[in-house]
């Protein structure tokens, strides 16, 4: 199995009228996919924000969980708490996974609606790539309403969206992330 | 497709140290959950507490959503918390179930630890049965540090737990559920 790592991605992202805006860091979205991270043996997950006084926010999350009291009270939150780190932009994510393993990784976008003309990766084949690769991949989220139009276009992958029984897919990034590390990664 | 409905319950659930609480309603279980549920076509999602004033909350996000402003911004929202319905206990839940559908659901419990001693039902075996069977199914989720024992007693079937690489099991309630409602009912 080759390195695995995640990024929530808080710029640029759409909002519900296409703009590009900076989403707020929310707290439940770092200990969720921190733990749906944990779980499926994640390395590392990147919470990517523009805005210093966001990641020091996170930063004052990590410290009470790592050491403080929440690391005694709950040690396995402190364990999913581990792997969580805060970086400014996707390319500072990039660049510490090149760091870490000497190889660039493959940038795999996640998107409910992938751009047209272009053709998404399935679940199953990722699952079977991420078995044989010798590149680390990291799996890029979006809050608010998905990634820029960019980061899509400059992802080495899209991956397929999760659909539903009807064609609804509306899910939260937390929900989808879960369910995307279990299809990906679970066993 | 049997009908399928969700139940997340806030009394009786386990504190850290097994004893008895009432947990309090949190907004984005409600939305989580709902997202879920909506995309693979369960029909009912139970919010389950004994506390009217929590149950109150719960009615006040409902028309925000369903009728109020958020309907306008965001119908999909709605769509998806439709299926919302507070409730005071599990046994509610059951009689209304079995009130639209002529027949007691089968009540399925989940936990991070099944009772020993008790042989849990497979992902596999439970998404088949939910294909020929004729009563609705009831997945019941615990908040907290998970259901009480005397639910889990009751239950007609407890599922087997999500694990992930290594064992650890600390998924949240959102995340869980999210995978869980994938392997049942995901294509």
């Amino acid at each position: 199995m080759t390195p695995v790592a995640t990024a929530l991605v808080h710029h640029p992202v759409r909002d519900r009228n296409g703009a590009i805006v900076t989403t707020a860091i929310t707290n439940l979205d770092v200990h969720d996919i921190a733990r749906s991270s944990r779980t499926f043996g994640v390395e590392r997950f990147y919470v990517v924000s523009p805005v210093a006084a966001q990641r020091a926010i996170v930063e004052r999350i990590l410290e009470h969980w790592r050491e403080g009291e929440g690391a005694t009270r709950l040690p396995e939150r402190g364990d999913a708490l581990e792997r969580v780190t805060p970086l400014a932009s996707l390319e500072e994510a990039i660049a510490d996974l090149e760091r870490r393993h000497g190889r660039r990784p493959v940038v795999v976008a996640t998107s409910a609606r992938p751009p047209e003309g272009r053709v998404p990766t399935t679940f199953a084949s990722l699952r079977e790539a991420l078995t044989r690769s010798e590149s680390p991949h990291l799996l890029v989220m979006g809050t608010g309403h998905g990634l820029a139009d960019r980061v899509l276009a400059e992802a080495d992958l899209v991956l397929e969206p999760i659909r539903g029984r009807d064609g609804y897919n509306h899910l939260s990034v937390r929900g989808a992330t879960a369910i995307l590390l279990d299809r990906l990664l679970g066993r």
